[in-house]
């Protein structure tokens, strides 16, 4: 006989019976209820805290769970075993907001936004989608025209519409005699366009009757934490509808590395891969029911992730990225037939994925490079996502390289005290009054603080060290007279919010750890930057221009970024955001066939630097872990700006 | 609550338990017993006799069943309904018999067979496997080289094997990373070889170590009666295996219209379709398991079949192959994954399915031409391959004309009073005593008579006629004396054997009728010959040779085919017998790739005549409905023999 308990999770409500003996993590993720688990259940990271409400666990305790919270009932989920009946309340800091994922994105204090426009493309007739629809009146067979039904078919096509070297694929076989019969020989075709010029037009759908306005493709970012899609018209190339959602990976360890720990246990591969199609395939749903379209009329979709989550997504062990030399299993893939990597469109769907160019800078990042154009460009931009990963691209349309940064999470709240994701109540805004000390605040969705997201991060920083509440080795002040600042288990720290101002019930603070691990994180960026361009023998002021892509991109404070040495100093007018860049590649994909030509030759010439084999990065990066860096002469502008406040008797670090 | 009931099938000795009511021959079916049954279940062919040894059935009683048939037992299994248990034996008749299927063919006082000799290919050079295996050692990645282990195989392969061009399968980058770990990097890739130039070469499968010389191909004919299959050896060039075996549709109809019939049903494509993948499965494992090689080492398979069969095979339903103006859905098939169409072989297969040239000239007689190699030679060919239908093709390298002739079903026993399929039992050979008028018979397998089989009917009906004992119209001589010439409901037959000598308990004869069905029969194929050679103005003296294929061509005696008018008159050194025609063709392409790319131009020219629709057949058809011919001067030869007997005063037609 088995013993089995129930759990109650609040505030969702949910209920499951479970095994006696289950790991109290393993439940919830049955159950439905996501806890913030980074470390894939290692316990390690100590962020699945839980409130046990009723019933006792066994185990859960851990160094990272204070006295005084393990009094409260705080238990890591991980940790934790289930032998009785149970309530357990999931904290806020515990869980994910999705509704912030949908919200329009309007990037804060920042020079222009560059969206390849649709018009761009029309005009330079370039507006040439990969699957294109002909209605056709096919002259009927009768004694004298014995044609077969495919040969009546492509012979039209070719007479009337100048149409070549087509192929016809099984499932139009089979479906074709009874379409053309339908409705009096007439149809509509869906005309598949090869990637390569040499390559053939395939038939990949007919419809009975008149279906040609009814043609749609989707765009979707696979990313780590979310999955974006779009739908798209292929009239019109209008985006009908869009929609973000976690990925629901996200329970199996919040980065790419535990991702690949998991799947590497038995079944895990497996269950990763459905895990995420699950959450694509609810987003499709979405759109198309949102679009009001018919799923029968979605003809291609275009997928961009990082090469872990493209391998994930076509079940492809990772196993070789994670261990040096760090092999990616293919950069390229062929077009591949969606519902056999389990997406829920007609069967005729082709699915078209990113190339990679290694296992650190995948299709994510090879779509923003498509998408906003670097590779016909004349100016030298360097294009950045910084995300739990940071890569970089230098280049232009005669040269491309590029280069992962292992940043490590701080940008993302990862690594920082009091760190959070970009959702509500995140600080995101941060200014200091001079003379008290004392701090203001704003909040993502303005409500009570939880925790500091990237953006506010850096602000803080800036803002610190400028005033000089922080040094240029991120070390406070301690001579200050405020009791914000003070020290708590050897660690010094500013107090950016009391307890009874927060959603935590915790005070709510900024330690000297949290500014050394941005150090780190922005000057392994920084270096990254530098040594791609001494690598090719230029330096940063030979750069035109910035590309900053992905939330964190839209979020910063690009002159904050600068006055920390995250991004080169460069006027502000020649920095552009372009949003989600991947998505944005795979709907450019979805709109001219030319990217998707384009894209292998560009893959295959952007040259990857593995920094860590680099000799010039170490000195790089060693030269960048200071405020904004060790040579203050490559930040102009704040030199002038640092030493105008200390003539002006303004506070400022070293004043 | 359903009543059920037993029964019970002898000789098999199989039992089956049905709900009241169900139809006895549906029962045979579920219990996995064959019974003949020519008309798919409609309860007009009257082949489905069996004999009810114990317990009643409801109906079975049909006109087409002696009153003294009735007495013994018989009834029409597709006309009785099972109302209580039962014991049924199934007459030696309505049975079929397999073990005729694999004995060698040793054709019968004929002139030359011709094989394709596989030194043939090799010395022209075109001995090239459409898939072949290279054996590789891999450089191992390390801190220098970080290529992905895709690009790292297909590198190697441009680099030191000059392939280029080269696709690689999903599947293969999904194994790609364990197998070169496996044993340090050395592999096998097995690379399919485009069809046309133009193509790409597709990496479909990679082993560690080295399986270079284990590399193999399957060829199937797929009858509507029959299927055969070969296991070939992709190195050697040699079968090392072959098996045939009934299609196990052919309890669904025994010809294609009947199985279109069934098609059109609820279900039934569905059903045929699995019906035949079963039959091809069980061959493809029955000559793996005699080869001793191991099914992943399979890496091709061709298969050929009429163009039913093939939507069949296929699941593309030939519902409009039967309707004027009788179009097939396509006559060109793309590459298909062998598993996609349910065969039991590794997913990387890629079947390759013989193109058609309409709806009654299949990719069988397709597969005839280039096995045969017609359509490189010089010389005018008449190629026949006569079954159930008689599908002709007359041409040379410079053009090809072909035509379906509705024969009937005479030359495998349809239509004859006592006719049969060439199996045990079979009257093959008949000779007549002149004096006696006693005949002279062998069967097959020298055992006690059973029936006619078609080649038995031609050489009955040609020496009945060279002596007399028929007329020019197929009529007997009434005025012979002799106890076998009779006259039964109106019908003048010949008694061939008396009851008690034949394994059925009852005369054996050959009727008037059955005379007049063989008449029609190559009356419709010598007029199909003439028709396609004046339609291009020649004439049957300007034929070459004459190519003979299909179980019928290589057991036919031809001197007596050009008796009776069904063979032109031609020296007997020109007429090559190839047999399975179909099957040649099939493994022709698995050794060569150049057939698999000269088939779709061969296909194409391939000029279709419908008889029916071609004003100047019904001319040719009414003038050959004598034996041999109205102008005798056609055939020179027999012309000379009968004034020769008629000089000696031997029995002779008209004497």
């Amino acid at each position: 006989m088995t013993t089995t308990h129930r759990i109650q999770f609040l505030p969702h409500n949910r209920e499951i019976e479970v095994k006696d003996g289950e790991n109290l993590i393993r439940a919830a993720m049955e159950a439905g209820v996501h806890i913030n688990a980074s470390c894939g259940g290692e316990g390690v990271c100590g962020k699945c805290r839980v409130i046990v409400e009723a019933g006792e666990v066994t185990g859960g305790i851990s160094e990272k769970l204070s006295a005084a919270d393990q009094e409260k009932g705080y238990r890591l989920a991980c940790r934790s075993l289930v032998h009785g009946d149970l309530t357990i309340r999931v904290p806020v800091e515990s869980t994910i907001d999705a509704s912030v994922l949908n919200q329009q994105t309007v990037p804060r204090r920042t020079a222009r936004i560059q969206q390849k426009d649709l018009n761009d493309l029309k005009e330079a007739g370039l507006f040439l989608p990969p699957v294109e629809k002909i209605y056709l009146t096919l002259p009927e067979p009768d004694n004298q025209d014995h044609l077969p039904d495919v040969t009546r078919l492509v012979s039209h096509l070719k007479l009337h519409h100048n149409e070549h070297r087509l192929t016809v694929s099984l499932p139009v076989i089979r479906k074709l005699p009874d379409v053309l019969r339908k409705d009096g020989f007439k149809v509509t075709a869906t005309l598949a366009r090869p990637v390569m010029e040499s390559g053939k037009t395939e038939i990949v759908n007919v419809q009975p009757g008149d279906t040609s306005e009814r043609n749609y493709a989707i765009a979707m970012d696979i990313g780590t934490t979310t999955i974006y899609g779009q739908l798209i018209d292929l009239k019109s190339g209008e985006v009908l509808a869009e929609h973000g959602d976690f990925n629901g990976q996200i329970s199996y360890g919040e980065d790419v590395i535990s991702r690949i720990v998991y799947a590497e246990k038995e079944g895990g591969l497996e269950r990763l891969h459905q895990v995420v199609t699950e959450t694509i395939n609810t987003i499709i749903k979405k759109i198309v029911r949102r679009a009001k379209v018919d799923a029968e009329d979605i003809a291609a979709i275009t997928l961009a992730g990082n090469t872990t989550m493209t391998q994930l997504l076509l079940k492809v062990n990772p196993r070789y990225i994670r261990r040096s030399p760090y092999v990616p299993a293919s950069t390229l893939y062929p077009p591949i037939r969606a519902v056999d990597i389990g997406l829920a469109v007609d069967d005729y769907v082709t699915a078209l994925v990113y190339p990679a160019v290694s296992s650190y800078v995948g299709g994510d990042i090879v779509a923003g490079v498509m998408g906003a154009g670097l590779y016909l460009d004349e100016q030298l931009t360097l294009f950045m996502d910084i995300g739990t990963n940071a890569e970089i691209v230098i280049g232009n349309r005669d040269w491309l390289a590029c280069a992962a940064c292992s940043a490590g999470p701080a940008f993302e709240g990862g690594g920082i005290k009091h760190g959070m994701r970009a959702a509500k109540g995140a600080i995101e805004d941060f200014s200091l009054d001079p003379v008290t000390w004392e701090p203001m605040l704003m909040t993502i969705g303005n409500v009570r603080p939880k925790g500091i997201c990237g953006s506010g991060l850096i602000i803080m920083t800036a803002v610190m060290f400028e005033m000089g509440l922080i040094n240029n080795l991120g070390k406070f002040n301690r001579d200050l007279p405020t009791p914000r600042l003070r020290e708590d288990n050897g660690v010094w720290e500013y107090v950016l919010a009391w307890d009874d101002e927060t959603q935590i019930d915790n005070d709510i603070a900024l330690t000297e750890i949290d500014i050394e691990n941005l150090i780190r994180a922005k000057g392994a960026i920084y270096s990254g930057c530098m040594t791609l361009l001494t690598e090719v023998g230029m330096g940063m002021q030979d750069l035109d221009r910035i590309v900053l892509a992905g939330g964190f991109g839209s979020y910063v404070d690009l002159e904050k970024a600068m006055t920390i040495g995250l991004l080169p100093e460069i006027d502000p007018e020649k920095v552009t955001f372009i949003g989600n860049s991947s998505l944005m590649g795979a709907k450019m994909s979805s709109l001219t066939n030319r990217i998707r030509r384009d894209v292998v030759e560009v893959t295959r010439n952007m040259t990857n630097f593995e920094l860590s084999e680099t000799p010039s990065y170490m000195d790089n990066y060693v030269a960048a872990l200071f405020l904004p860096h060790t040579d203050l002469n490559h930040f102009p502008r704040l030199k002038t700006r640092l030493a105008d406040r200390k003539k002006n008797g303004e506070a400022s670090p070293g004043a």
